[in-house]
């Protein structure tokens, strides 16, 4: 293993989500050499159109025909460019390469990192993307503890040596949206901007701390709030994010316990919610950036593939 | 008071609610002499639409033009026919009638009972119309216990000493229509039925009724467990439908405790899951007709105002 920084590019790393698609043309040391983000996730690409899309930011990036490329996410899905199929939880996060496809027929070699499902009945689950962001982070030194990663479908994972032992995804992002947009609470949260210092959230996240079982049954006093109290009603979107982000955090830690710290992978007003509730029930909890994560995941995988 | 049955027409009583309307001809006694029901609630009706609706119905059963009227429900509401400010509990269920307000300008005498409140804060509640259905329930004897009346937006009443002492409003049903309508749910879901002793069905009950907290944790890997096991997953709508039901009474029965028995207002399949549920949960049970109690609130009212 070499400390030095070089210029020749060893490898292209593709992080391929849902709705994104971002691009780096990485050295042996990992140092990034080229970057590109597009729009063009797994949902905007047909099976057949996902070399070429890889293609034209490879070419826009300068990359050599024989450079090989290293992806993560729903490219690997059913339905995505090739599947690679699941690796089953408990397993070690430093050997996602083991689990790679090559993709049959491209121009150059492309493997693509597999996702992770976990088959305890009644807690089924499945990550695709997360598992490269969890390999960087257990590369970079986390081999112990538990990481949040907050979104539409936030997710929790808990590590020990290593390995992923288990995870739970909420769909706290998405039950914000559609609570927000398509239930009798529309009218009653409009769509307005809130920050993590408003005593809303923070009283929605203390009362599922509280008691976290009363998620459904607190819901419905944002509207009953705002018929009572009028414009003296607390914010009900900071309130509705407190309660939703609240009963996450209070399952995560009757299930976990307070002795670990948390990893949180989020930056900006996410990153200062989440923050803010984890404080609340008691985690220590250090940030931690995406993007470099799932670079270090996807080039650690590169270089035990490729050398 | 007689127990004597009569032929007489003593009042009209209507149960005016957001989508549906019933009207009861009853004689002194609360017998029902006479009854209408149609799709033209509150929100068919706009404000002056209400008397013309309400005089066509009368007509239709041969009512008298000085019949006086009772009406509970919807039609209370701010913006309905005519606003019944909320009674605030904790309040007694065997005088809604003292908070009626009298229809102005109507060609008969038209009273409209008031909804209820709770002011507590982040519990704020409000109810239109169950209230009266407590009234019949308290009128019949029941005048302690814990009353369940699931639907859309499900409530829970705490009743004590014929006073409505608290309640919570789930959104149970509604959730369970957006969660299968508008998320990443909807094709796992599907459309099909199910039954109360469907596996499914019971096992996320007795998920929520052992960590109710863990409900937003719970509900994507019933996409995962249709992508892991196929069509050997566990009916997803019979999972969910138990997931939100057993987080309802897991709640309830966190606040509330088993000691008191559950008036569940209920009839038909709901009825059944209700009762497979509470069952689980522990908790004694007995169904009661929610059109016959709030008949009777009606009717109750009805002789407080008019002898």
């Amino acid at each position: 293993m070499t400390g030095q920084t070089s210029t020749t590019p060893f490898c292209a790393a593709i992080d391929w989500g849902t709705t994104n698609l971002r691009v780096w043309l990485l050295d042996r040391t990992g140092a990034v050499l080229g970057e590109r983000a597009s729009g063009e996730g797994m949902r905007a690409c047909m099976p057949d159109r996902f070399e070429t899309v890889m293609e034209s930011h490879l070419a826009a990036l300068g990359a050599a025909p024989d450079l090989p490329v290293i992806v993560a996410g729903m490219a690997g899905a059913r339905g995505g460019w090739r599947e690679a199929p699941y690796l089953t939880a408990p397993v070690g996060l430093y050997a996602l390469h083991a689990g790679a496809v090559v993709v049959p027929h491209a121009s150059r070699d492309v493997r693509i990192l597999p996702g992770i499902c976990q088959r305890l009945p009644g807690r089924e689950d499945v990550m695709r993307g997360e598992e490269t962001q969890l390999a960087g982070a257990v590369a970079g030194g986390l081999t112990d503890g538990l990481v949040c990663l907050p979104g539409t479908h936030s997710k929790w994972a808990a590590i020990e040596a290593g390995r992923l032992v288990s995870f739970t995804t909420f769909m706290t992002g998405e039950l914000f949206a559609v609570i927000g947009g398509h239930t009798i609470l529309k009218d009653t949260l409009g769509e307005g901007g809130f920050a993590p210092a408003d005593p809303a959230f923070r009283g929605g996240v203390a009362d599922m701390l509280a008691e976290g079982a009363a998620l459904t049954g607190r819901l419905f006093s944002l509207r009953a709030a705002s018929l009572l109290l009028g414009p003296a009603a607390p914010d009900p979107r900071a309130r509705l994010s407190g309660l939703l982000i609240g009963a996450e955090i209070a399952a995560a830690r009757a299930a976990q316990g307070l002795d670990r710290e948390v990893g949180l992978v989020a930056s900006g007003l996410q990153a200062e919610l989440y923050g803010t509730a984890l404080d609340l029930a008691g985690f220590r909890c250090q940030t931690l950036d995406g993007a470099a994560l799932v670079r270090r995941g996807l080039h650690d995988a590169a270089r035990a593939l490729w050398g």
